[in-house]
């Protein structure tokens, strides 16, 4: 970590700290309304094995939609190219659990990070692996070298009870043909997926490999190709904010994937890993503070892929 | 120029050259159905100077949506962060000439790369200049270094003669309250704006500025901020290539921009500018071939942002 | 009735009957596909008492969406005009299951014969009466004169394993809150009411009193006041037909409803209720020969509300 | 005129004209804002000549949208059926003057009473007529027994000065080659059209016919078929109030067509024509008090084709 780096992050967390509060917590999913409304933390990690947080960067919060991003890497790693025949590439234009465009593209998710897209990447999965949950636990255990890491079942269950709309989503893709399985369990694997918990330092480092060219950070593990992990990166850059991704290329200018539990992870390909929790969202659904502080860091760094 | 590029670029040619015909020729503007359809060229830019060029690539073709960067760069030089109000920063998910989104935006068109978006710059331009397309000429006269260029009117006559599409767009905004100028004129610039005819070469020196954190590569005049040049390449990433601009970040991985007359230009921050012409354009209205020589130069040389 | 209706009737019958096979059998409910696709029949009762039959009008058919009929009319008769605050009055121009228009509307569907607007029936109905299941068949016993009528088990377990789209639907509007109900039991009442199987013209008798009224024909029990009657056939006007609805009172001029079991009944208010049969429907999922008989009746009779 | 017709009309015009303001004044027809807004009148047109008037019924008003039968009376009788494959019979379930469905249905209008199938109609008579403004007044001139009636130039400039999103519409239309004329010659006889001011006496005597199976009352004359005069009734019932066509039929229960300029004219075939005028519209672009006349009318006289 170089110094100048620390002190430019330390300068705009307290910009963005003493900034008067907006945006609203998530209410939809009920657990998720009761976090403390004014966390605020920041972790980075370099491909150098360097790591620098600060605030509330050690608290563990929901990650949510960011965790379809490792979903994804591993569906990727196991169909390869083929993969694309079941959800496309391209940003949204709409929200995040938007139907409007499943009917015109007659159940094809426009990419793998709205919701619809996640669901069929979660029905990938179950069909290629044998214990999914247990598999794919696994898969995130290996890159956040957290052994103990666990679904949690408050966050999961809060979900199941409301979650119609993900309900509607998974069953109107089935009327498609576009999912497998039988949706109940799609959706069961899809709702304790979203529910991992990790603090901003553990979520840096668990996307490390994305910046380090597909090769874990702490041991060069390779978790992906370099042309794959290029990939999932554009991804993230085009369709990682939903009807926002637009403005995060514009303002920030990195790669990244936000979740409603207010954290957002961002990568600097052959640099670093950086997570931003803050969580109040701002009506697109991603965390107000956090877009701020990844503003702020990358604009006065000078660190952008453009 | 690195010998081990130009090998690359060599090796791509050939295997693209040989590639089947794919795509159809631009019928909509009478004029470009006129082009022979089996031209391929390509040129790179580097910002050390150094440039190469391969095949057609000092042929002149119709420039046409490319020079929709050109004027989103004056304009936002002219009118900085305020440009936002008038124009969204969203990849739109439709085709070029949709106006889907128009009704729903209320005349707020998606992002300045769409034609919608494009004509708003126009109207924009017009009421920050005297003679706007005197202006605009001598903006790009300087950015190409070529005095004498102008604009073509056998092209722009071609398109003013069929352009029922873009007419709609125009009064359609109108409607709005999104174009201060007479749609007529506005209309006229525009077609004006997109007739202009360069070849490979001198398009990717053109656009050397972008790849130069906004300086142009041959004499270091500062055209644009650091900061805005940044932002600019963001917006060609996301939205350079109508609803297939994921399919492009995800293939090539650099900011681009397609014209319906074949040509695409393609920058690597900090490296090169890249412009490739072949007229057959796919169902997205993109060059088929000069995607296909993009994606090869990329993935075989890892030049990619991501 | 009149010897020269009954002839006209029976000289379209014979013309439609000699028509070429046109149209396809319903196959996404996997039971109705089981049904003789050479049917025919039709039958007519008339306010005066009078009917006549011709063809199949005695072979038990499922009525599926015409049931959608009777229940908003037993959901306007318990709640009223505040029914109108959870389902509007207006066509759709959609398919018959599109989830577009609800998305738009936030959960309010656009009229009571579309599926998502029968679905928030069913609720209404389910929140107002104790055995929602009992109760409506008792109302339609009433209505038909057949006291040991009962749902189709068999067509409504079909329905019940394959309708993912009418899941979503149901999922969907409750994710609006405008269903109060657990979706699942909703559901099932939803397809067990769609499931009835009666003959043409068990289904004339039974909607005689839309033709009287609002009285039934046989005994001149009131069942709902004029103006609800005069409401329910202007709704069965303009949305009775899904995307079609415009075509149908453009061609046959009457009130009606359809259903995918290639049923039709239509309703000349003060004089009868007509009921055709086919079960090959075009590809609005209205009964191909169905129409044509309809249209060859009225045009020749030039029995129209028009 | 029964004694008790005029009775209800009488008691349901006091209790409307004492209702208090609502709605605004159309203002994109900058024309149109200079009309009193207080002004009521009505009267009716019974096929055996009797007629009735009250208020300001003899106050001569911009029957705007209201002429769009008329034009669609004489293209239907000059092409025939034929006309339906350039403009659909379909309710559109949008405002009246949007392009959605137009990209969906790739230039074909759902009906013809919207602003774009209103523009196709006029194209088609612009084919097949040679002096089409001429011949259309001499038509209507014809209908209504008003030999000098005329186009009003005050209203028609106003509307082509502000007219933006129909020229979008008409362009629109273009690019998809549903229209054969120029844009601008077309729109030129639109606007005209649209121009016509009579008083709703006079607007109930023209439209006399199409209560009257296709022949004027005053003397007998056959204008249109018996079979295309329930066609065009039944596209009122369906079509005639844009996104409030289902609400009309539901509380009128009458074919009707409205105008901006607060005029309705409402039929009940083999009775009467009657005309209501109040210029203050609703959301939807109808007259509020004209549409709560009418309903009241038809209800307490329990006139309604349902």
């Amino acid at each position: 970590m170089h110094t100048s780096y620390s002190r430019i992050i330390e300068n705009a967390f307290e910009e963005v700290k003493a900034l008067p509060d907006a945006g609203e917590l998530a209410t939809y999913i009920p657990e998720l309304a009761n976090v403390d409304p004014s966390k605020l933390g920041m972790h980075m990690t370099c491909i150098d094995g360097n790591h620098f947080g600060i605030g509330d960067d050690l608290h563990k919060f929901s990650i949510q939609s960011i965790a379809k991003v490792l979903s994804l890497t591993l569906a990727y790693k196991i169909v390869g190219e083929p993969l694309w025949e079941r959800v496309d590439v391209e940003p949204s234009g709409t929200k995040f659990d938007s139907l409007l465009l499943l009917e015109s593209y007659k159940g094809i998710p426009r990419n793998p990070f709205i919701n619809s897209g996640a669901i069929v990447i979660c029905d990938i999965l179950m069909t290629h692996l044998k214990d999914t949950k247990v598999e794919f636990l696994e898969f995130v255990r290996e890159l956040s070298d957290l052994p103990k890491l666990n679904y949690s079942d408050k966050i999961a269950d809060s979900e199941k009870r409301t979650g119609y709309r993900n309900v509607a989503l998974c069953n109107f893709i089935k009327s498609f043909g576009n999912i497998t399985n039988e949706p109940e369990e799609v959706l069961d694997f899809y709702f304790d997926m979203c529910s991992l918990e990790m603090t901003c330092q553990e979520v840096s480092r668990t996307f490390g490999f994305l910046a380090n060219e597909g090769c874990k950070i702490s041991d060069g593990t390779k978790i992906i190709t370099k042309n794959k992990c290029k990939r999932i990166n554009a991804l993230m850059l085009t369709c990682g904010f939903y009807d926002e991704s637009g403005e995060f290329a514009f303002r920030v200018g990195l790669p990244g994937k936000s979740g409603v539990g207010g954290g957002i992870v961002a990568l600097y390909p052959k640099n670093y890993a950086m997570v931003v929790w803050s969580p109040k969202l701002n009506k697109h659904g991603n965390s107000y503070k956090g877009m701020e502080l990844l503003e702020k860091v990358t604009t006065h760094s000078e660190m952008s892929i453009f």
